[in-house]
C-alpha cells in the first residue's frame, strides 16, 4: 500500500499532535485528528494550562523540518538569561550561555498551537475534528472509541495505525495499563510542590513593567516564583510552592491577607508589579507537578504513544514542548528508514528515543532543585561564572550542561546529561578542593575541566555506571 | 484508649503479615488478619510462588525481636557462597564473605510462614481468617471490603487502623491509585526476563545430588539458572530468561526437544541431575519479574502499606523477605516512640524506611546483571578475590557491598548501597588503572581502597549527588 492510502489516526491536537499531523500530511498520509477540546483558534481555553512556554533549539529544529521557522520566530520573545531577584529587590542577570547567539524564547502556547493547526489544515489529506474525546483504544484491532462533547454520541474510528499525542492523561496509555495484555512498565511521580499561574500586567502604554528579555526568577530555597514575558507586555508569573510543608504553603495560604503577607515578605519587588495578586491567587487553580515514564510505547505496529502521553516531565528545564517536538523529528528520521513497516518504525523509534526522554525527565527534576535553591549558593555561582567565561572564550570547545541540553540539538538528551553532569562534578570538586578558582587563567581552567571530566566519565564506565 | 482496646486489621497473612500479627499480638493489640488463600498449614498452595527463599541477618533480626530465632534456625540450610558452574561443568565456590561466620540460608517459604502463623495464633488477641479476599479499602473510613472464597459473600470490616501486607498486587495500593483522592506516586517496572521454577530431586536415599551448602549459579551472560537446597535433599532450580530476545527464550522454547537442546548446550551438568526437566518446564508457569515503588505508603492515620505491597522487588539480592521482615522491626521501633498516634507512627515509619526500600530495589536490579553476567568477567572476579582477602584479613575493618547489604543489619540499605557502590568503583578503577593488583600487600590495598572510597563519596557529596 502506498503512503497516501494509509489512514493514520492521531488522538490529540495539542502541540505535538498538530506538528505530527502537519508532518505526516507533508509526507502524504491520510491523517485524521481528534481533539477533545474546542478549537483554540475560536475559543479561549487557556484556563488550567500554562500560558507561555520556553522554546529553544530542539523545538526549532522541528520547525525547520516542517518549514515554518520564520513564522514561529515572529511569536518569540528572546530571553538571554535568568534575571535573579533577591529579597531586597536586587537583580542579577545570569546569561544562559557565554555565546551571544544562544538564548531561549518565551512563546504563547495558544498562538503556536494555532499556527501548527493552520499549517496542518493546509494539506487536504489532513482533517482535524474538535470536541471529540477519546474514551479508550482497542489496540488489538487498531480502533478508538470517541465521544462527542456536545451530543454525547459515541463512535468508533478505525485506522491503519493510531498515534496518541493526548498528553499526560493519555487514553491510550490508560488502555495499555488497565488491559494488562502485556507487561507494561509505568511510573507517575509527583513532586511535593504544586504551581499556580499569576500575572504582571503591561504598563498603560503596553510596555513591560520589568526587564523584557529574561526569564525572571525569585529563588527562595524551598519555593520560588518565575516570570516569562508575553508579546502584549504582560508577564506570566508562576508560583512553585509546597502543598503542605514550610511556613507558607498552598494549604495554609487561605486568605488575601496571608497571601499578601507572604509576597510582601518573600517577593516584595514582584508584589509591587502585581496589584491583582490576591484576586488571581484565589481564581486560578493550583496544579500538581508530575513525571510520567512508561514502556513499551507501542503495541505491535498498531498503536504508539508520543509526546507527553509517553513522557510527561516537570517544567523546570523548559524542555517539555521541545522534547515533544523533537519526538516528531526523530520519528520522521525513523520513517525515512523503515517507512511501510509500522512495527519496525515504532520499535526503532522507541529504541532511539526513550533513553533521551528518560534523561530529560531526570534533568528537569534536577533543575527544580537548582532553580529554587542552588542558583543562590556561592559555589554554584562560581561554577556558573567559570562556565560563562569558558563558553565566551572557547565557544567551540566548551558547552555547559545547560547549553548541551538547550542549544545542542544534534546531541541527544542522554549524552548531554552524562557529559553535563560529569562537567558539573569536575568543576564543583575542583573549586571545593582549591584546584581551580575564578581568578585562574581561563585556558588553564579549560584544560583542567576537560581532563577531570574525561576521568570522571572513564571511572563511571569502568565501574559499569556509564 | 489503651493498646489492647485498639482493633487492628491486617490484610494478608503471608510472611510479612503473619510476622506483623505476631508482633502486634505480643504488644497487646486486638489483631484480626484476613488472608485470601487457604491455610497453607492444611493445603498445599505452593504453586506459582517461590518454594524456597534466601534468609539472612536482617530477617533474623526480626526473628530475634519476636523470640523465635531458635525455631527458625531448624528450618535453615546454610549457604556459604555461590557455586559457579561453567559450560564444561567446572565449578568454583565463591564465598559470600571472607568471615566464616557470615553466610545466608535457604529456607522453605511454606514452613516459615506456618511457624509464624502458629506463633501468632498462640496469642488469644490474634485471629486469622483464611479464604477471605480483600476487594477494596475505604481509606477515608478505615473499612475494608472482603469476599469469601467459598460462599462468595461480601462483608465489610471496620477497624481503628488497617495495615495491608497483601503483596505486590495489593488491594489497598490499588485503591490508593484508582481513587485519585491524593497525589499518589507509583511505579511498576518489569524486566524483559521472566522466571520458571524447576527442580533437582534428592538421591534415592534422600541425599543431595550436588553440593548442599551453596547457592548454585550457572551464569550465561543474558540468562542463568540458580539452585537452592531444600531440607528433603532436593534443590529448587530457577531459570531466568528473556521472554523474546536471544537465540533461546521463553517464547520459542515450545517443545521438549528445544528445551532439552537448550539445557544440553548451556547447562549440561545441571541437565544430568534433572531427568524430569521437560515435564516440569511445561507444567510450571512462567512468571514476570517486577519492581513496585510508591508513595505515600499511608493515608492519614487510617491505612498503611507494608512489605511487598509497598515495595515489591526482584529476587536477585535474596532480600525480598528480609526487607519485609525488617519493615516490621522498623515499624516496631517507631511504635516504641509514637505509640497512640497512628498518623505520626505511619509518617515517621515511611520517612525512616522508604529510602532503604528504594535502595534495596535498585540493588536487586544491579545484582540481576551481576549474577548473570559480571560474575563471569575477569575484572569482577579480581575485585571479588581482593574483597574476600580484605574481609578475611581485616574482619573488623572491611565489608564488601554484599556483606554490607546482607550481614550488617544495623546499617540501612541506603547507606550500604552508597558505601558499597563507592567501594566497588574504587576497586574496579584502581584495578583498571594498575594502582592495585591481586598480588599486592593486602594492608596496602586496604589503605588505598579506604582512601579512594572516601574520596569518591566526598566528590559525590560536593556535587550534590550523595
Amino acid at each position: 500500500m502506498s503512503n497516501n492510502q494509509q489512514n493514520i489516526l492521531i488522538i490529540g491536537a495539542g502541540l505535538c499532535g498538530s506538528l505530527l499531523a502537519l508532518r505526516l500530511g507533508q509526507r502524504g498520509y491520510n491523517v485524521t485528528v481528534y481533539e477533545m477540546r474546542p478549537d483554540l483558534r475560536r475559543t479561549d481555553i487557556s484556563a488550567g494550562r500554562s500560558i507561555n512556554l520556553a522554546f529553544s533549539d530542539r523545538g526549532n529544529k522541528a520547525m525547520k523540518m516542517v518549514d515554518i521557522e520564520d513564522k514561529v520566530r515572529d511569536l518569540c520573545i528572546p530571553m538571554n538569561g535568568r534575571m535573579l531577584h533577591d529579597k531586597d529587590g536586587n537583580t542579577f542577570l545570569s546569561n544562559y550561555s557565554g555565546r551571544d547567539y544562544e538564548y531561549i524564547n518565551s512563546i504563547s502556547r495558544q498562538e503556536l498551537n494555532a499556527l501548527l493547526l493552520d499549517e496542518a489544515e493546509k494539506h487536504k489529506n489532513v482533517a482535524i475534528h474538535f470536541n471529540k474525546r477519546c474514551e479508550s483504544v482497542d489496540f488489538e484491532n487498531t480502533t478508538a472509541l470517541f465521544s462527542d462533547y456536545h451530543t454525547k454520541d459515541e463512535f468508533i474510528e478505525d485506522a491503519d495505525c493510531i498515534i496518541a499525542t493526548d498528553g499526560a492523561g493519555s487514553a491510550l496509555r490508560k488502555s495499555y495499563y488497565l488491559e494488562k495484555k502485556f507487561l507494561f512498565s509505568f511510573s507517575q511521580e509527583w513532586l511535593t510542590h504544586g504551581y499556580k499561574e499569576l500575572s504582571i500586567l503591561p504598563t498603560e502604554n503596553g510596555g513591560y513593567k520589568t526587564y523584557k528579555n529574561a526569564l525572571h526568577i525569585w529563588p527562595r530555597g524551598d519555593f520560588m516564583i518565575i516570570a516569562l514575558p508575553n508579546l502584549d507586555g504582560s508577564f506570566t508569573v508562576t508560583l512553585f510552592l509546597s502543598y503542605d510543608e514550610g511556613e507558607y504553603n498552598f494549604n495554609n495560604l487561605t486568605t488575601p491577607e496571608i497571601v499578601t503577607e507572604f509576597f510582601q515578605k518573600e517577593f516584595p519587588d514582584a508584589l509591587e508589579l502585581m496589584p491583582n495578586l490576591t484576586e488571581e491567587f484565589f481564581e486560578n487553580p493550583t496544579a500538581p507537578l508530575g513525571t510520567v515514564k512508561c514502556s513499551p510505547w507501542h503495541y505491535k505496529g498498531n498503536t504508539l504513544l508520543m509526546g507527553d502521553s509517553a513522557h510527561a516531565i516537570v517544567p523546570f528545564y523548559g524542555q517539555g514542548m521541545n522534547a515533544s517536538f523533537e519526538d516528531v523529528v526523530v520519528f520522521d528520521s525513523v520513517l525515512d528508514k523503515f517507512e511501510g513497516d509500522w512495527e519496525t518504525v515504532y520499535s526503532e523509534y522507541e529504541k532511539q528515543r526513550k533513553k533521551d526522554t528518560d534523561a530529560i525527565a531526570d534533568l528537569a527534576i534536577d533543575n527544580f532543585h537548582e532553580m529554587k535553591d542552588h542558583v543562590g549558593q556561592a559555589i554554584f555561582q562560581e561554577k556558573r561564572k567559570i562556565e560563562m567565561a569558558l563558553e565566551k572564550e572557547f565557544p567551540e570547545d566548551y558547552s555547559s550542561k545547560y547549553s548541551l541540553v538547550t542549544f545542542n540539538e544534534d546531541i541527544g538528551y542522554r549524552e548531554a546529561m552524562l557529559r553535563g553532569r560529569a562537567q558539573d562534578k569536575a568543576i564543583l570538586n575542583m573549586l571545593s578542593d582549591g584546584v581551580i578558582s575564578t581568578s585562574d587563567d581561563i585556558k588553564d581552567i579549560l584544560d583542567k575541566v576537560k581532563t577531570e571530566t574525561e576521568a570522571i566519565l572513564e571511572d563511571d564506565r569502568v565501574a559499569g555506571l556509564g
